[in-house]
């Protein structure tokens, strides 16, 4: 069928077959398909809507685009957890040492950020030397040796998504669940595993702020993966607020190794716990534990033992990372950074600190990307001293952000100063887990 | 404002602007737009609709992406035709040189023949010498001399729309009624008439086979064309079956002269009918005459007197064209072709006399195009012995297809064979014309 007859039955609403579907993804790949013949069978699948199985068909598809990751020579159980991004989300880097700790196996293939949220990949190049391209047999040795590897995705993983999400990207089809279902589990099905956990956000700074949408988009992930016969569980988590102490890449790495070294608990304790949370549920997928009781005391005892730290600084140390290059003490000091702080203009409570609004000026004076080829500065941040609920004096320190010139932090004032609101009446902050499915 | 944004309003069925359908035209001709972005707009605006303004603000952006044609200097009021296209859908011959003949300025900018429509450049290049490519100065001077010039369009007549009608041909969103309306219109508009009569074609050899889509894509083009200031009619005309006695090239060329001449007058009954009713009801809105009546008797007086056969021979001459190629008594003879014979299965009346199948064959053996850059052998074609409605008898001629080969003949036999339908009972042909608005 030449690409116009597959196009037109998505145009008029109908549904695609199993090898509709299966052509449209070959022709993405072998380029048979040009780039607007894609875009416009997108903006019809957008338009139109996927029935179920579409959904099931694309993401089949999708993910025998490419590789699938053997990992039967690992005689562990393998999971993994995906996060639908965030700001200041930086669970990946507590979770992955924790699951090996308890002696499962960790394939993680992680992003890079882009628009106000931040990504995994980004935050581990800011430890010095850190590798994120490790070819496929590499991947999987450092698995074997230290239960976990963190790497970009290869172009041998789910190559239609890449092509895909690109063209999306520049035609406004990005938002629409069943796209989203077929983008992300392609991947992470490709990851080979035995379970999964989905991290998806809600609020002003995830990719889907209200929490109805969130909701089905993590019923439509958990389905789907169980469709492909992977343990999936999804919690939904509130991105409506920055998550734990510090947004950039640097000042992240940093929160998350003082996690692991169970030091300054009372600094990060969103993400500690979610990261606990996350991690009990994975280890009851992977089959480690039978409930979430002991499975949350397990992963307790491997922070608290430091046996999850020790599997951070030999993963590092394997993916030529330099453990010392992480600041110990104060993570943005010593760089000549210019900080901007913002006051609580009244007293009262915290009633908004507005997610989207601190990743924006975090990418703004560089610490994220507004295009994909842009580069990122490592060491400015934002470092969140109030959270949402808390009492406060006007004065009040409420964040700082660390800019690398006057220029860059007087330029986000206004927009961080907006970021946050006081109310007179005490709040309740939002629990930070708002779901589970 | 960025594409995706201007994207995303008709993505979520919102109506556009003028000034985002100006922005959407102004990116298609200067090349911000992307192909994967114009092509997922034109998607959006097939799957959710377009509004009757929205409609207008693509036509009038369109017609303004380029030149509009300045025939003020000549004294004369300016109508054309047009017709959506069929199969021996020749009338622009005939009735070009009647109008002219009548004292109307006729611009008349063609196209080439896809698919299985043929195309009025096609047929003219038939002609030896024939030249459709006119620079605007010289199309305005043959204008002047002879009363009409035929010309393909060039880059500056609505540039937008060769570039949207390509890219709709590719991802299947040709068929949607406002955008027709905007590619047809675009150009019509351009060439700065007083007056347009339109031939929307319906049945199975039309654009739109069903009558329904044909009086609703006639009203809406009627519509724009007074919007705009045009005094337009459309006639919706059978396609179910050819029209005339000729399928090809050559030979409908061949047909129009010898209506010109008022020659074989019982072979070619319905094209010569159909050009007198079109150019009839031209002649009114040009106000030349005030009633059909007098119009028509105008119209056949000039066929009768060798008035339109003068204008004819003077345009083939101003164009280069060698009138003397054009063949006077066989079309095909001389020419070594190969014949198929089309012969009644049984007695009675002619049913159905395919217009898409006899279309198609008469492209598959090579005189038409299946893509825009395919040559085409102006020679074959394909003669009707037999209407619907005629009595035949077992073994009576219905039709000749005339091919370059006998491979070519024998492979398009068993679809020319399965265009006819004999009934046992008498039919009664549906009208030539189905409806006028």
């Amino acid at each position: 069928m030449r690409p116009q007859e597959i196009i037109a039955v998505k145009r008029d609403g109908r549904e695609l077959s199993r090898s509709e579907i299966d052509a449209f993804i070959a022709g993405v790949c072998d380029g048979s398909w040009a780039d607007y013949q894609i875009s416009a069978m997108v903006m019809a699948m957008f338009t139109r809507g996927l029935s179920e199985d579409e959904q099931n068909a694309l993401t089949y598809a999708m993910l025998h685009s490419g590789e699938v990751l053997d990992l039967s020579g690992i005689p562990m159980p393998k999971a993994d957890k995906h996060s639908t991004g965030g700001v200041g989300d930086k669970t990946s880097l507590v979770i992955a040492p924790i699951l090996a700790a308890c002696g499962i196996a960790v394939p993680m293939i992680s992003g890079r950020g882009l628009g106000h949220t931040g990504g995994t990949l980004d935050k581990l190049e800011a430890i010095a030397g850190y590798d994120v391209n490790l070819p496929t047999g590499h991947f999987r040795e450092i698995i074997s040796k230290c239960g976990f590897a963190m790497s970009g995705q290869t172009a041998d993983i789910a190559p239609a998504d890449k092509k895909l999400y690109a063209l999306r990207d520049a035609t406004a089809t990005v938002p629409y669940i069943p796209l989203i279902v077929a983008s992300i589990m392609s991947k992470k099905l490709a990851e080979g595993l035995d379970a999964l956990v989905l991290d998806v956000k809600t609020g002003s700074g995830a990719f889907m702020p209200n929490i109805e949408d969130s909701m089905r988009l993590a019923e439509a992930m958990v389905q789907t993966g169980r469709n492909f016969g992977v343990r999936t569980e999804a919690v939904v988590s509130d991105m409506g607020r920055p998550l734990g102490r510090y947004a950039g890449n640097t000042c992240e790495v940093y929160e998350c190794v003082k996690i692991l070294r169970n030091e300054l608990l009372e600094l990060s304790g969103p993400t500690r716990e979610l990261s606990l949370e996350l991690s009990a549920r994975a280890i009851v997928l992977a089959g480690v534990e039978n409930d979430l009781v002991s499975a949350r005391a397990l992963a307790e005892a491997k922070l608290g033992s430091g046996a999850a730290y020790e599997r951070f600084a030999e993963n590092c140390r394997l993916q030529g990372g330099d453990i010392d290059s992480i600041p110990t003490t104060d993570p943005f000091a010593g760089k000549g950074l210019s900080t901007l702080e913002i006051k609580a203009e009244c007293s009262g409570w915290v009633e908004r600190a507005d997610a989207l609004a601190i990743g924006e000026a975090v990418v703004e004076i560089g610490g994220g990307r507004i295009h994909a080829e842009d580069g990122i500065d490592f060491d400015v941040g934002f470092e969140c001293f109030a959270e949402v609920g808390s009492e406060v004096r006007e004065g009040d320190l409420l964040g700082v952000l660390y800019a690398r010139t006057n220029e860059d932090a007087d330029s986000v004032g206004a927009k961080l100063g907006a970021a946050y609101k006081i109310s007179e009446t005490p709040i309740e902050p939002p629990p930070l887990i708002r779901g589970i499915v």
